[in-house]
């Protein structure tokens, strides 16, 4: 019987480490190649698998796979799609069994969050069901942090970091002055269903009377009075308010108050950008200065302040996914589980998809303050492990050396799929 | 003759690098101690020394002024405050000689951009003509890199490479991505009246063609119709588009696009997000995805990325200005002077404060090309060498290890003045 090989796809949102998990599979994959034949990389993840365009990483040389370990992004590219429920139709299955079976694919890595953990499911069953049976392994991903089960999601670490030392440093600045300028800075972090980033911003300083003076988490109802309160007590206080929003942040009602029915000089409502409105809401309550941050993409790319926590979790759930792939392993997945707080150490694990699929986890309230507006000190106990160690990459000329591959693709051997 | 003490005020807008400054100053006259005697901070800058709040530095250890150098924002505090016309009215000339007469100051280090050179000038002059000399020097600092005469300012160097590697990094994320969702990334940048931060995310890559594939200078005014080609263009053949807009974009008119007639929900003018304007403006015309960033503060602040180029200028210029201090120069200032491009060195030469004071110098347009989109060879050439080298701070449990002094003001002698 010949090797089987393996496809690698990356799935939704890329993170600052989903590269360092690629390495980590490939690497793997190149030690055990009396095991596992070629790992081609799914072009733009499951889109790339549908459409037989399979990028061969044979044609990488060591050297760009190792630098894969400190370049952000998506190297093979990732996307948002979703295949059709299996139960009302075959064709997107059928069609990725047919790929599997032209370039002889056994092992199928999906390297993802949520969604993607019930994609992989699927076709871990789907395929034993059609007759070409692949060992179908999910690899966590997610800035978010939101998958059950795991101690964290690799991406997440990097993420918080990046969060936690960004208000560090722009209060500082704030900070410095505020007796004449601005008095209030907000910055908007991305987590639209759960509060992770938000937390994480938290973690900037040891207490509520520190930077940031106020979290606006999506788990706890936006009550106007309260919060203007607050942001009023601490400019007179501290002299200055540093306030975290996630972009999640909902009234009673469950509506988003980034949705606040701004429109542009069209009458076209504009989408996004809840720091404006928070910012804009303190002006029109108090008059103090303000300045407003959206860091947007660049918290999930930030890898020249990797974690170094996060890049070892990374690159690890990547290296346990082809063990398990050759131990016969289907339908599971690598997890981080943590064995002690401090020192914080950590094992791999394995969960099943079945248990991962779909499953979002979220903030614990106990993680937020009593008041609603900071993180307890059991969300720091958990969390600041995760931001620990820096993992800096290669620099040459004052930037970070990333890598680019080759992305050479394999020559397509079945008919055109339309999606 | 009793030993003089000196002031050292930070003015304007911090930088990530102006307490490495404040360093070189408080090290140096620690190291001359035989010819100066304390140095004294002023409490938010020249507010403080109205106010007669003065920092005692004496106080401080010499590993926490020491840790400055590692540290962003400003250590005493800065302000915005702009002292009255000389030629109208002397009364806050006179109240700071009162106080240097109070706390025996013969030297002023004055640390700030353009408008301080201003302020600085004029304290020279008149502190002479009051029968009180003071040895004044500017010091220059500004993210904005508008200072004439000088190869650079303290503190651009580092928001250069901030934005540039942020825009590399966000970059890789879009391209990611970019086949089933964000086309255009959009990232807002300092800098109302000159390029230079935008100019500075142009290093992000070597050509055009990769990103950022647009930037928008304030000294190029705006053409809705061209740059909607230039986008559609990038998408079509790259996949995506990332773009750098300076918070001062103009239309032909002089308007400022920030100012684009955006009301929120009460009808009240929205003031700000020039990044937001750009993003919908896209979304209209064309239907791409979009997402938008604004660094704002985090690009002023973000020490974790400073550059070792940067970093060096910083303290050298602190340093120098101590040295011309003893050596009996007023109404100076210490500059960058470039002695060569490729291997980059310079040394500190020295500018008059009258040839200095409020001259902005704005990108030259052959900087930018022609289409005026991108940055030329010459503009690269310049500004590389600004973003070189890494000086990482210090890091304790996942966070930099950032130095909050004591700041205990020295006992008032005189009575209260009212600003």
């Amino acid at each position: 019987m010949t090797k089987k090989n393996a496809l690698y796809c990356q799935s939704g949102g890329v993170t600052a480490v989903i590269n360092a998990t690629a390495c980590g599979i490939i690497e793997t994959a190149r030690r055990h190649s009396d095991e596992i034949g070629t790992v081609y990389g799914a072009r733009n993840g499951i889109i790339g698998a549908l459409r037989e365009e399979l990028v061969d990483t044979s044609l990488e040389s060591d050297d760009n796979i190792a630098a894969l370990k400190h370049t952000p992004g998506g190297a093979f590219g990732s996307c948002r799609f979703k295949l059709k429920d299996l139960e009302k139709q075959h064709t997107e299955y059928e069609r990725l069994i047919d790929v599997f079976r032209a370039h002889n694919i056994g092992y199928l890595f999906y390297n993802g969050g949520g969604d993607s953990s019930d994609t992989a499911y699927k076709i871990s069953k789907i395929a034993k069901q059609m007759g070409f049976p692949v060992n179908c392994i999910g690899v966590p991903k997610t800035i978010d942090n939101d998958l059950p089960i795991t101690d964290t999601c690799p991406g997440f670490g990097t993420t918080a970091k990046y969060i936690a030392v960004s208000m560090k440093e722009a209060s500082l600045d704030v900070e410095s002055m505020c007796e004449s300028s601005t008095k209030v800075f907000v910055m908007e972090v991305m987590g639209r269903h759960a509060g992770w980033i938000a937390a994480a911003g938290g973690l900037a300083s040891d207490t509520h009377d520190e930077p940031p003076q106020i979290i606006l988490f999506p788990e706890i109802p936006f009550e106007k009075e309260a919060f203007l309160k607050r942001v009023k007590y601490s400019v007179e206080n501290y002299g200055y308010c540093s306030i975290i929003v996630s972009e999640g942040v909902q009234d009673k009602s469950g509506k988003f108050l980034a949705d606040a029915g701004t429109v542009d000089a069209f009458g076209h409502s504009q989408l996004g950008g809840v720091a404006p409105v928070i910012a804009n809401m303190v002006r029109d309550a108090h008059g103090y200065k303000y300045h407003w941050a959206v860091s947007d993409y660049l918290q999930r790319s930030a890898r020249h302040l990797a974690s170094q926590t996060d890049f070892e979790q990374a690159y690890a759930v990547g290296e346990s996914a082809v063990k398990l792939a050759i131990e016969g392993r289907n339908g599971v997945m690598p997890i981080i589980k943590r064995l002690s707080d401090k020192p914080y150490t950590w094992e791999i694990a394995t969960a099943e998809l079945a248990d991962m699929a779909n499953v979002e986890k979220m903030l614990p309230r106990d993680y937020i303050t009593e008041d609603g507006f900071g993180i307890t000190q059991k969300c720091r106990t958990y969390m600041q492990p995760l931001i620990e160690g820096e993992a800096y990459p290669p620099y040459e000329n004052g930037l970070p050396k990333y890598v680019r591959l080759k992305n050479t693709l394999l020559d397509k051997k079945l008919p055109k799929f339309n999606l």
